[in-house]
């Protein structure tokens, strides 16, 4: 898209007569950037800001607008998305401009702890700050297409103001609720299942490259099985929320006997077994205290009461 | 199906006049009897043992015959099919048969490791037995079906002869080549994905769970979020393969960013954090040693060389 169709995009109003209204975006990673150039491309007035100002350069030669302060680029626009490593960052770029945010809007889409979430929420509350917590949930390159998923809550009428510019961002945009924690809840607990999860696929290509099965050879297999998840994972939530976990299509002890024929592999080509031992410990102990026909999804259940 | 179908289905011959030749299953767990069902589906002979021998009631009831002993049921079958808990299961069951065996193949579909597939091929061979090994990728529910998927590696010989009868299986028959541990080899590296995701699903539900969310309201966005594996893992076998890892799109430093969120917050809630814990522990070490800018798909590499 050339800077030409942006200027034209930017001067159109919206089919009820109201323009696309203005954004800042502090924080320009690769997911800072992402969100700048999806409100760019939505026709958005676009202020950004970034520590090192020449990450700004690209989004600048789109159209976007290069403010050289915090507050210089909170002052222009009533909606402030900030994106950064963590909340330290936040802390250390929107601290200083607290005066500045007063009386507009913070969407913090940084990701962090719920409890870090709440703690940002109380610190904008007393300083006048709307304030939302939101997480995204899919890669960069979806940003501003249908397939982007951003989760949001904090104060309700803060969300029901932005929302339609938020949707710019693309895809899905749920909101969570009241809690400004619960975005950051589900972020954290869909990070488990995802890092946990790329943990055992570099694993299971060192464990095939031990075997001389070249990487490309066992991911089509390994593709397949990832396609049966969706389905498990639902399956699960079912029975956990039910609180019973038959075992009847695959078992504890059976679980336990695939994952020591997994660790006895690795073992036995010198690799770091230190992911699937933590795993398989807790499925022990489960069959060791007689739980082992039942399914693997009582795990959860174990880990949740605290007894894990 | 009721068995009047079934036994005008055995009578039945194929297109090029041969009949399906008649198989023998030992072992009658789920998967056991997921494969004789499919056999006797199939329209072949099929004989089943179990060492309790009640559960082969219901399959003799659709038309499998009982056979009191191993070596009785060995003798009824060219082919003889054997999926129990693990080899030294299949041991105690085949060892003793051995003699029975001769001249007959033995298809191995106990999960287990890659060496104790080439111990049981040695052990196969030295007393003249047909071997071959197989590994089962997918659920019983799919036995028979267009969803199985089984891969094979042994003899050449030994599969041509039996390819068309292990196709009743359903679904995709992968042969690997004559490398007898060349399907567990496969099999421990994707059960190796598996259970370390799955090991990260119930922890997934358990910190949920820990801030109120019910495990059905977190499932669809953990299946969200799981449709996006696949094409993860084929970038991964990608890099794996070229041995470069670029962090342009998610680095480690990221992953690491990401990692400490969730053991944080579990942590506070009082779950284990073994796993995770442990998966943390590798992406560390290679941030600490200057790697931090590298992709994820680095530590299979790190792995794989021994110096995980």
């Amino acid at each position: 898209m050339t800077s030409y169709q942006l200027s034209e995009q930017q001067s159109d109003s919206r089919p009820d007569g109201t323009r696309p209204s203005p954004v800042t975006v502090l924080g320009l990673g690769p997911m800072g950037q992402a969100l700048a150039d999806a409100f760019l491309r939505g026709g958005h007035p676009t202020t950004v800001w970034n520590r090192t100002a020449s990450r700004a350069d690209a989004l600048v030669s789109r159209g976007a607008n290069r403010a050289d302060t915090v507050t210089a680029a909170v002052a222009a626009s009533p909606l402030v998305v900030v994106c950064v490593l963590d909340y330290d960052a936040v802390d250390s770029i929107v601290g200083p401009a607290a005066g500045a945010l007063r009386g507009r809007s913070l969407v913090n889409l940084t990701a962090d702890t719920p409890e870090q979430a709440r703690e940002t929420a109380a610190w904008a509350a007393a300083h006048g700050i709307g304030y939302l917590d939101g997480a995204i949930l899919t890669p960069t390159t979806t940003i501003g297409g249908p397939d982007a998923m951003v989760l949001y809550s904090g104060k309700e009428d803060i969300h029901a103001a932005h929302q339609e510019t938020l949707r710019t961002l693309g895809g899905a945009a749920v909101y969570l609720g009241p809690d400004p924690g619960r975005a950051a809840a589900h972020d954290v607990a869909l990070l488990d299942i995802f890092w946990t999860a790329m943990s055992g696929v570099v694993h299971a290509f060192a464990l095939a490259d031990a075997e001389g099965i070249p990487a490309t050879s066992l991911a089509p297999f390994a593709q397949a099985g990832m396609r049966l998840l969706p389905d498990i994972v639902a399956g699960f939530a079912e029975r956990i929320e039910q609180g019973r976990h038959p075992g009847d299509r695959s078992s504890l002890r059976s679980a336990s006997a695939g994952m020591e024929h997994v660790v006895t592999a690795a073992r036995a080509r010198g690799l770091d077994t230190g992911v699937l031992d933590a795993a398989w410990r807790l499925v022990r102990r489960e069959v060791d205290q007689g739980h082992g026909a039942d399914g693997f999804s009582r795990l959860a259940q174990v880990l949740a009461t605290g007894t894990g």
